[in-house]
């Protein structure tokens, strides 16, 4: 970000609204970051009250927008959606209770991350802070706005949230709510504004220098067309292509265990399994097990041609013939791909080629082999005899989640806190100055850590 | 990154050797992540002595790189480059000082960043890596290859570097020495590549999904040029507009020091400072001091209108009008911006608005002036009472530096080993599976940080 960019921002003419509520909620974003932990948690709290004082307006709002997508064509899109529109008493407890989980964790912001004494009385600090201002782009889920809002204000950030139009009526009673607490607590409300609408996705892409982040939380598609249309960093991933390999030396049944999980305890999530590779050492023993299995639940298996071979004696109707694209696709659904590999490192090869760095798993008994995965998968998640589903903030510890990344630079994996901070070095010296570290009679540098 | 990145990047027909060579350094990076850190750190020795030993011929090789440039049309930018192309034994030594120093340095992959029980014999830890593959562009200087290298062999990443055209004799004499000592070594000297030619930059920005990370050192529009041109993330900074604000407390001794050296102790690096903005209340005592020593040094003052009454009785041929976009502007030479403000808010103000956020500075003895300063100006080094030439890799301790960086995502500020790794969570577990985790009898975890 650079002054030139901030200019351009700004000779947008006539500025959109939205543009305006982001650089009120950016300057207001300065004055939350300065704001003590005690106050921030306050906030907090009143937060989860209001929500759950309003629960009966929010769930009357609610109904509202599961009726007019009611008068709507029904698609299987749209039943999807509606699943996750609906709220009920226990998802607004659910709600509050994750708001208070996010207030009691230690405070992320004035950390000092290192110290280090340059010279005599020349001290550099390397202190976390505040991103900025966090646009996020959330779908349906109503449950999204107070999680995200719950962790920007922990973390001192401003917020701008831009929701799926189907849950308008529940958003705005939510963040009704939200605004209140702030209001209560003598926080500028400006520093969170809500949008729904479409139009202002665009206008945010283009404010860098405004806008520090953009969390996307949708669609495949939503996520690739933020991700090529901004400058600004985008936090998330456009697939998730989770992968489980059983090893020679896997325990057969925890692998079974793990690899039903993975696909068929939420089969939409980013985090369940979409290929599974297993040794051939132990195709043909664990195989016909696992294809049973799927088989009961009702799970497509598209095999390659040497699985298809090891369970053709069975009579197993969902087991189909996979294609090369079937590796490397995330399905979203109860569909995987199986695939046996001769050898731990034509796994690894496999996952590093197809995965989207999400989280990959194998189950092993053999410790070497487990390390030598550990270290050679490319992957935000490296998992050791554990489901891929546990990639996920509340599952981590991080009391919630504003989306998972599979970028490298930081954050990475699942991002609560943490990975909605950044850190600015603090320098405090008693005028010094560097031409007295240059030359003949140069000063030396300390560089002791403190 | 996703798998479908991947797939479009190897479907380039027929494939740039430069794309092939990226396709080995990264599989080559892999295994470099793995070697222990006694092995990199006497990789790294055997750099220094290579480097050592073949001083002469990479002398030898400088003198016709700068032999060429004389052939050319002199200009004032052609000097410029010849200045910082040209080599002799104490830089060369000074090379092979910095390149063991950062050997010396702990090892930053490896580290254990969090450990966390999740639920019983269910652990995560989270865990620092290398970033993957790194490519370099930057111009003339030659001892930026070593310092590049001698960072990336310590952090285990894979690098392309693509040099410019005036230092190739230089550059590839200084390689050669990196490749043997590799070798020497039993690393696969595939993991670093160089290149001199133009157009590989352009095949390298779209080559997301074999590089991880661009770190573009040069000028401000290559800079540009690349942010805009990339999915792939940019580590740098266009321009470099750094502050000095001289407050009403300053002590004005300090000030006077600190200003001079952020001017003109290198007026073409990114941390020279470019404004300085003075407390009305400490005008009239510092500014005619300031003015009249930026007048003996040849420094143009380009001042606002407050700032020229108050010294128009002095004669000072070097003190301009100051236009609007003098403010914000990188001059990168002998001319500084000065501006009086009524407030420490306003110094504020203005920085957040035109600061290109690499390096502020405040001079005050008033603590909460200064604490106000760091907390609210949003930039990757906030100093008191200390030049911003310190912004620096060498001077933070950080052995040496690969850029330094105004994104708000890791890293920040100079980067070196740290901003050189990324994390991945490590999962272990007996067999566990998400489905325990929920339902009336669901297991709740103990998230009990080890």
């Amino acid at each position: 970000m650079t002054g030139t960019d901030k200019k351009q921002t700004s000779a947008v003419s006539p500025t959109p609204p939205i543009l305006e509520a982001a650089v009120r909620a950016k300057k207001a974003s300065r004055e939350l970051a300065r704001l003590s932990h005690e106050n921030r948690v306050k906030a907090l709290t009143a937060m989860a009250d209001a929500i759950d004082a309003a629960a009966k307006d929010i769930l009357k709002a609610n109904a509202l927008d599961i009726a007019s997508m009611d008068k709507q064509e029904p698609t299987p899109e749209h039943d999807v959606l509606k699943k996750r529109l609906a709220l009920n008493e226990s998802k607004i407890l659910d709600i509050t209770r994750s708001i208070r989980e996010v207030s009691k964790l230690p405070d992320p912001i004035g950390q000092t991350l290192m110290s280090r004494e340059l010279d005599s009385d020349l001290i550099l600090h390397k202190v976390a802070c505040p991103i900025g201002l966090v646009a996020v782009i959330f779908e349906s889920r109503p449950d999204a706005l107070p999680q995200i809002l719950s962790l920007c204000l922990k973390s001192g950030n401003g917020a701008l949230l831009k929701g799926g139009r189907e849950a308008e009526q529940t958003n705005n009673q939510i963040f009704a709510c939200i605004q209140k607490s702030l209001v209560q607590n003598d926080i500028n409300p400006e520093v969170f504004a809500l949008t729904h609408k479409r139009e202002d996705i665009e206008t945010l892409l283009g404010a860098k220098g405004t806008v520090d982040l953009i969390i996307p939380r949708g669609s495949n598609a939503l996520v690739s067309h933020i991700m090529s249309n901004t400058q600004i960093p985008v936090l998330g991933h456009a697939a998730g292509i989770c992968h489980i390999y059983v090893d020679k030396e896997a325990d057969l049944h925890k692998a079974l265990r793990i690899c039903i999980d993975a696909k068929t305890s939420y089969p939409a999530a980013c985090n369940a399994v979409e290929t599974i590779l297993v040794h051939e050492n132990a195709a043909a023993r664990f195989l016909p097990a696992l294809l049973q299995s799927f088989e009961n639940m009702r799970v497509e298996s598209r095999c390659d041609e040497k699985c298809k071979q090891l369970v053709r004696s069975i009579d197993l109707g969902m087991v189909k013939d996979a294609t090369a694209d079937d590796f490397g696709t995330e399905f979203s659904n109860l569909i995987v791909a199986i695939k046996i590999v001769d050898s731990i490192d034509a796994a690894i090869q496999h996952i590093n080629d197809n995965s989207s760095n999400h989280t990959d798993a194998i189950v092993t008994e053999d410790n070497s082999a487990a390390e030598r995965f550990f270290e050679l998968v490319d992957s935000a998640g490296v998992y050791l005899n554990a489901s891929t589903r546990f990639a996920d903030g509340f599952r981590y510890g991080f009391g919630a989640e504003v989306g998972i990344s599979n970028g490298k630079l930081h954050p990475r994996g699942p991002v609560g806190l943490d990975g909605l901070t950044t850190y600015k070095y603090r320098l405090i010296g008693k005028g010094h100055i560097v031409a007295d570290y240059s030359g003949a009679n140069a000063r030396q540098f300390t560089h002791k850590d403190l």
